[in-house]
């Protein structure tokens, strides 16, 4: 097999068989083939794109280019949830215990926040003692004991994904649905799911900023799914304003404990149920989805979705106290009001830009090595929609300096104020089974 | 300005401005950007295309990325010839004479062969003494002397172009016209041409194998010509059996003798006299297209062309008492004949795999620094439209080992015969001005 012949037949719009992309896959990995290759090669799958049976090919072989994770030592179906990354998505935090309170499995690997976007280990890291270096044996063991453990990723997931991805970043090829598709998929497969739930958001915020391209991309990804036999369902979600009120770590914990008591925010809330009542439909705990919405809703009324969260804090050394007293979470120093200048309504907010302000004043990483301040971040108390005068709080930048330089400003001018009510996007476009 | 930024604009389908294109080539020749991202960026020119303007600017980026020949101490306008490689294509032997006896200097840096297609290098080396490393110096004063000088590039021409194609030439763009197209006329104009003639060969022995891809080739190069201000002419010839009946070097350096005589092959004769007489059409020597092929034709047959070679090869340290004796030449030590085991006409000559089996035999090279044996080749005795009985000759293997293994029955299978008599493809398919 010649790469040379690979890299032009897809150019040329054929299709590649198993063993083609598995020798592409496995070569990139081992460094046999160069980078300038499969540069060419994927700037032609860009054009050429491939179609279901090679995607779930490409997702196999990059899920097998690395370490794959074993979880069939936990008892039960395990669903694992993905989304496709947000700003102030604090939703992870909110469904491993409340879907494990309602008795499936969550054993749940996440990541660390890049760019505008969060990560899920960060956040938890703001919780005093937290630990999410948990050995594959202790991860196993704790969701066997408890319902739920939340880890960092230690295995040597994908490296075939990781190569490609940095690849990809520097040759224009990223915005490829094939390409993402893949990217995505074999991450959850070799983290060992027996199902999976989409969150594929759309809108400013995102990346795939238009409804129609997200969809894309979820039609795509549950095919490789069921190419693959892991259930998987793919739900299409606004992200043209951040969810909930909070963009920083400690403050997303705290948001996350108000939506566990009931009294969260309307849309975090109501994301949070939509794709927990798909993970409990998934994992065959209920029947219908309604009946999956209702008892989730009831393990937030009653408390115990909030008791999982602080038997998984005690589980991982952390300081379950926050729970009851939130001011145990580390707190900036300074509270910077952003106000209004004009009339009107709030029409639309620049996320993205939101969230790349947070990275500037400590709250996430522009490179991978940063350090990040738990405690910095910002709590909007305007959404769209929301009609302010002159004056009126937009949002308080929550920071540990005394200067933040041109941030307020530029925060500022993320709040589009216009004279007319705008539409509202509705937070829930589709879901695709 | 960067890459990522250009990789995705030509992606989208965006024209590049002169300014970007040139931070492209440059970038590239110094190193700082890497191969990756160029290979990126070439399949997106396949997908996308380039205009004119775009195409034109990518020459010249090319031609300055390393040394540039001034022509300019030769009196007179310089024409240059070029062909988009064949095989058994001995014009420019003939023409660099032809041309010059007709008092239009003829200053020609040639190549050496590679894979099926020969090199004018290689085969004037055939002659014994003969020096084709000339200093730019020694060049220069020939063609102000005799009229004419044909040498080996010793200057680093081109060196954008030597790295763009040995990249495109493993990631699959090598067939990209506006590819094609600079990397031709780049060399042409870091040569030092006033004016260039082109010859773009098609058919089975050529690069471009449909005549529409040929003439889109040609019109695009015609098209830089125009924008870079180097008139331009190309001609559209068929390659689709071996030009003349020689393959192999000094067997190619005796049929140029011969056609010098007046006595060559009708159709290598007849290429000649049509490349010729453009290149004195542009010079302006003549006024005419007819006038030219006219004045050559009389040169031919008085004997001034010959005479004309045998100064070029004496000017360049070469045996020219080869011109009345050829048996002077290098000649292999056996001949098999090869011969039909069937009846009919020659419907087809596989001309790529001529050229590939003279390589074979040692007429050729398979690799750069691979060494050739001037001697060996073939020579045919039948072409398309003959008429053959089993056991006539088809062609002649000249070489220097007792075994030549399986080439002769692959030469055999080269031909193919069939009950009926094929319809001619014309020489000459076009002319674009």
């Amino acid at each position: 097999m010649r790469v040379y012949d690979l890299i032009y037949k897809k150019r040329q719009g054929e299709v590649l068989e198993r063993e083609e992309i598995r020798f592409l896959i496995d070569g990139y990995t081992d460094g046999s083939i160069p980078d300038y290759q499969i540069a060419a090669w994927a700037m032609a799958v860009f054009f050429q794109g491939m179609n279901d049976r090679e995607i779930a090919d490409l997702t196999m072989a990059m899920a097998a280019s690395g370490d794959q994770i074993d979880l069939s030592p936990i008892r039960g179906f395990k669903v694992d949830k993905h989304s496709s990354g947000g700003v102030g998505d604090t939703t992870t935090l909110v469904l491993a215990p409340l879907v494990s309170a309602a008795g499936v499995p969550v054993a749940k690997l996440s990541g660390r926040g890049l760019g505008h976007t969060g990560g899920t280990i960060d956040k938890l890291e703001s919780i005093p003692g937290f630990r999410t270096d948990l050995s594959l044996a202790e991860f196993i063991e704790n969701v066997n004991q408890i319902g739920v453990a939340v880890a960092g990723q230690t295995a040597d997931l994908t490296p075939a994904d990781k190569k490609l991805y940095s690849l990809r970043d520097v040759t224009a090829t990223v915005d490829s649905i094939p390409l993402i598709a893949s990217s995505i998929m074999s991450k959850k497969i070799a983290g060992g799911a027996d199902g999976i739930v989409l969150d594929v958001k759309t809108g400013d915020g995102a990346f795939m900023e238009k409804v129609e391209e997200a969809e894309k991309l979820a039609r795509t990804m549950v095919e490789i799914g069921k190419h693959l036999e892991r259930q998987t369902i793919a739900v299409i979600t606004d992200m043209s304003q951040p969810l909930g009120y909070a963009i920083g770590n400690a403050l997303e914990v705290k948001e996350a404990i108000a939506t566990l008591q009931g009294r969260g925010p309307a849309d975090l809330t109501e994301l949070s149920l939509l794709l927990g009542a798909n993970m409990l439909l998934l994992a065959g705990r209920t029947g219908s989805y309604q009946e999956g919405y209702d008892l989730l809703q009831e393990l937030l009324e009653t408390g115990a979705a909030l008791e999982q969260f602080a038997r998984l804090i005690r589980a991982q050394g952390g300081e379950a106290g926050i729970i009851d007293d939130v001011n145990k979470l580390p707190q900036a120093r300074f509270n910077y009001p952003v106000t209004a200048g004009e009339e009107g309504y709030i029409s639309a907010i620049r996320t993205r830009e939101l969230g790349l302000q947070s990275v500037e004043i400590g709250g996430g990483r522009a490179r991978k090595d940063d350090v990040i301040d738990p405690a910095v971040g910002f709590v909007l108390e305007k959404k769209v929609g929301d009609r302010v005068r002159p004056g009126d709080t937009l949002l308080v930048i929550h920071a540990n300096t005394e200067d933040i330089g041109g941030i307020k400003e530029r925060v500022r001018k993320a709040f589009l104020i216009t004279p007319e009510k705008p539409e509202m996007n509705p937070l829930i476009h589709k879901t695709i089974r």
